[in-house]
């Protein structure tokens, strides 16, 4: 049966609050993927996670703890939102496998092998190269692929990102970026990269961020439209979703935060602010408006749908569980 | 005035006792750079480190906690042993570069850029490629020499190490390996690391764990000391040391913790053990066997000297504090 008018945002990472919630209502939003962790450690992304469950507990009215695929048809026939967690980088496994486990166990079910520099993992796309997955990177996405916590590159190098492809059993995602052949930064994807991740059966999720897009704040809503239908020539519409990287109501300190992290002590990105969303996604009610833009560019009424929920539904459902055991015997051979 | 008949150990890691203490007098040993942490994050770091303050004040009689090259004269002067500490990771400062002045403060004086795998500032020697050092690798290269915190590179990868070296102000270490023109492993250096390093006013100290010697455990003294004769004729005496690697009573657990970490789950290396040493150097007792090798290859007084442990004490003086003002003006121009 196919999922229609399912509408899942595949990244947010906004200043929650119980008006955010409602926007989600008003706009159908039926799953977000939230962010829940930029460079935080493991006792830190617990604290954003516990905070999370006290937004469960005093607005559910409005939004629950998403943790499968079911979740987001309950979130649609009771009128809710489920939230997916997410991690944008590795941080909160410090350098411990053993927590990839845990944090699957406690309902999270992204996580970023690199955020822009590089991680024990695997390389940023910020770093000046990429040698790849590392040792460590190897065995967490076993470990990823066993306890099906999904492989998402959206701020990892070229590099790194292909190998993750072939490395993983499973489809991984790209939560949220563009393809470069549209806007050149190197944070959007390439060919190669976006064909390898569709040909594996991954998502990519389009990304609504200023910067990501042709002209910034000043995209046109039909540009956005033509360039997913670009996307589907390309890729194939089954592998395309939205991660519209909606970072709603934050202020700049966390634009600091999120480039500089610990890492340096570089003070220079502090007169550093958020751009402004193009007028057509200003929030989580403008989610309709894209799916009448790419209606307005040919995609027929069922691709609209796969797009705006319907292909995130699907991945959901085969990405959230364990391996089936069929995929992994007990066998190891050929695996290094 | 030269400092004649200083004994300086570059690197050990012992489980360490009164016993071992006592050794070290015996073996008239001034100074040991010892490991506080393979793996060990901030916390766990300073649960080793708060462990080596009850020995301090346990076992006064025999050593003591050396911040610098004056500690090392007055442990001779005292008949002690000045233990300076070092981390063989970077571990200790998580993700978080204010942690690099703490750590100088707390009395650390030589930090590891990486373990063997990637770390976030550098790749390390097992790893299949090594991209160099990333971006927050030369922001805590510059707070290291800033502080005095020295870089070690032994188990470093080769590019990750070149690059060391040229983007450090102040000279670095390889506080423990051997040249791989006489024993080709991984962990060994090779000539362009060692003539770079000695260049740029480096030190290296010449290991006596097995396995980075030519013949294992049957090494002989002879050839060893041939080696470092070599050494001296391809890069200078002035850059030669000690670095025993001495990792004295240690139980095999501890070899799986060194190479596993918590980075894997395999398990197939608790079946390691510890090689035995080379019988002519079993201890902190044996240094003046060396010594005598060194003499028995043609080497000066002055020479032994230098390699015993004057070159370390020069290092240490140049090292450990602050960067002097005159190499770091305000105009930061040029570095990136």
């Amino acid at each position: 049966m196919r999922d229609l008018l399912i509408t899942i945002d595949g990244l947010q990472y906004a200043n929650w609050s119980p008006a955010i919630f409602r926007q989600m209502r008003e706009g159908g939003v039926s799953a977000v993927h939230a962010t829940i962790c930029y460079h935080e450690n493991f006792r830190e992304t617990l604290a954003n996670l516990t905070a999370w469950r006290r937004r469960f507990d005093r607005y559910a009215k409005f939004i629950f703890h998403g943790r499968t695929a079911d979740d987001v048809r309950r979130a649609q026939a009771e009128g809710r939102t489920a939230i997916f967690f997410g991690f944008q980088n590795c941080s909160p496994i410090e350098d411990d496998i053993g927590l990839v486990e845990i944090w699957h166990e406690l309902g999270v079910r992204f996580m970023q092998l690199s955020y822009n520099n590089q991680s024990l993992l695997a390389s940023g796309c910020y770093e000046a190269e990429d040698s790849g997955i590392t040792r460590m990177g190897r065995e967490v996405i076993r470990e990823m692929n066993r306890v099906g916590l999904v492989i998402d590159m959206s701020h990892s190098g070229e590099r790194s990102t292909l190998q993750a492809i072939e490395l993983s059993e499973r489809p991984i995602a790209i939560s949220h970026a563009n393809p470069a052949f549209w806007h050149a930064i190197n944070r959007n994807k390439s060919d190669g990269v976006l064909k390898a991740l569709a040909e594996s059966g991954g998502m990519i999720g389009f990304s609504l961020y200023p910067h990501h897009l042709r002209g910034g704040s000043a995209c046109r809503l039909e540009d956005f439209c033509a360039m997913v239908a670009q996307c589907a020539e390309r890729f194939g519409v089954d592998h395309l979703g939205i991660g519209s990287d909606l970072c709603q109501d934050q202020p700049n300190e966390v634009l600091t935060w999120m480039r500089n992290g610990r890492w340096t002590k570089a003070s220079d990105d502090a007169a550093l602010s958020f751009p402004a969303q193009p007028e057509w996604f200003r929030d989580n009610r403008d989610f309709g408006k894209i799916a009448a833009g790419l209606r307005g560019v040919g995609f027929s009424t069922d691709d609209v749908a796969s797009i705006m929920g319907g292909n995130w539904l699907r991945f959901f459902e085969v990405s959230f569980g364990p391996m089936p055991s069929s995929r992994r015997g007990d066998d190891d051979a050929g695996r290094t």
